[in-house]
């Protein structure tokens, strides 16, 4: 059944649906904005960053919101955008943007644990905390699987297409899921540092929520751009067609299409 | 394309794919014990709940986890639940249940603003309130949106299938931000209430952090369950087939299939 959907797009797309470029930009505006968001409210109202002092603690957010939420998004991206490109370019682009953002999210985790000893301040005792160690494990996972998959060479064609539902599926949950525990984040870093002042509606207050609300912006704009079915990278009729050749005589492993 | 693969579809399927009933079963095991879990929150430490003291406060998160999570949720999986029934059947289950959710939501807004009010509290200068009202005027224009395209009668069939996959979307991520709002409501009465000894990992701190688990993972179980393709609702046979005359044929209203 999918088969035959496949085929009958494969032959007709090689083009770029015509508002696509403009929902991408618009994203991009929106992921670039928040980040430099979090700079500014980090600079003028958190004393700015620096690794040996208690400014430490101020790369974790940063950290996080570059890593786990802008570079992620992004890599969840590239299929859409880089859609007439070789599947085997954009995979290896998806699979090292995951790696950037894996990378400075490590550095985000290693700078809040490492705060916390030197103050001596409990660890992971929070729902910030929790969600956010859930999100870290999930997305080493959900990389390593995808990588044994989707880019080592040899997993069966079969296992690789019962896969991929639930590899995109999760990919979107795991990104979810890091937009709401940086918004539990913010919400935390919001009370402890402002307490009573959060009421009086004072500048860092509002600047907070604000781009607490760009997070939540920005997840539901990677998350149209990734489920609308027109917008989906068309299946090329050559990766078709040798996927399907394999899949009939085989059922071996395929060069990744589909 | 879309047509062909629909009635390819239509003319199989008029049985429910085996794995089904057992995820809906576990989200809605997951949904009533985040219900009664908010009700044992509240009853074993925050004194339960009146409407006519200081207690008033605790009814906004039981109505809210109530309406806009569970009951919001299980509008979501109708058109999957109830694949075999009637389309019109089915659709005034979603709307009623959409209704349920959208009073008692009510409730939960009233509570809060009424105890803020006899309390002195400032209103809305937080994320959390942010979010929740951005929540609730988003589901009540989709819901008045919805309502005149698909169940008043009268609205072209060619505009009802345009609108159709932006209500689906806009449906899915007014759920997802529900379930954010609650996690930051959860978090904003948490660091309130216990402050300092929340890092002591209080009972009360603990059982709080699982009911926030629990809301990501019901909101993970219904996006699974409403994006999993095999399992979207069958297009029946005598319904496209009535759409597909209307279309060709008038560009008029039909009887509300697809």
């Amino acid at each position: 059944m999918s088969s035959v959907c496949l085929s009958m797009e494969g032959g007709a797309a090689a083009s770029t649906p015509a508002a696509l470029p403009y929902y991408v930009a618009f994203s991009q505006l929106l992921g670039l904005t928040l980040v430099a968001m979090t700079g500014a409210w980090l600079g003028l109202y958190r004393g700015g960053i620096a690794w040996e002092s208690d400014l430490q603690f101020n790369a974790h957010p940063l950290c996080m919101v570059i890593g786990l939420v802008f570079l992620q998004g992004d890599a969840l991206l590239v299929y859409r955008v880089f859609r007439n490109e070789a599947k085997r370019t954009t995979k290896v682009l998806h699979g090292l943007l995951h790696i950037f953002a894996l990378v400075i999210a490590l550095v985000g985790l290693v700078a809040v644990f490492d705060y916390h000893r030197k103050k001596g301040y409990a660890d992971l005792y929070s729902l910030h905390s929790w969600c956010g160690i859930l999100v870290f494990v999930l997305y080493f996972v959900q990389w390593l699987v995808g990588f044994s998959f989707f880019l080592f060479p040899g997993a069966p064609f079969s296992l690789r297409s019962r896969y991929r539902p639930q590899h995109i599926f999760f990919g979107a949950t795991i990104f979810l899921l890091s937009v709401g525990t940086a918004l539990l984040g913010l919400k935390e870093a919001l009370l402890f540092n402002l307490g009573d002042k959060y009421s009086a509606f004072q500048p860092e207050g509002v600047l907070a929520n604000v781009l607490g609300l760009l997070l939540a912006c920005f997840g539901g704009a990677v998350l149209y751009i990734l489920t609308r079915a027109d917008w989906k990278r068309p299946s090329q009729a050559e990766e078709q067609a040798l996927s399907m050749d394999f899949k009939t005589l085989t059922e071996g492993d395929s060069p990744g299409s589909q």
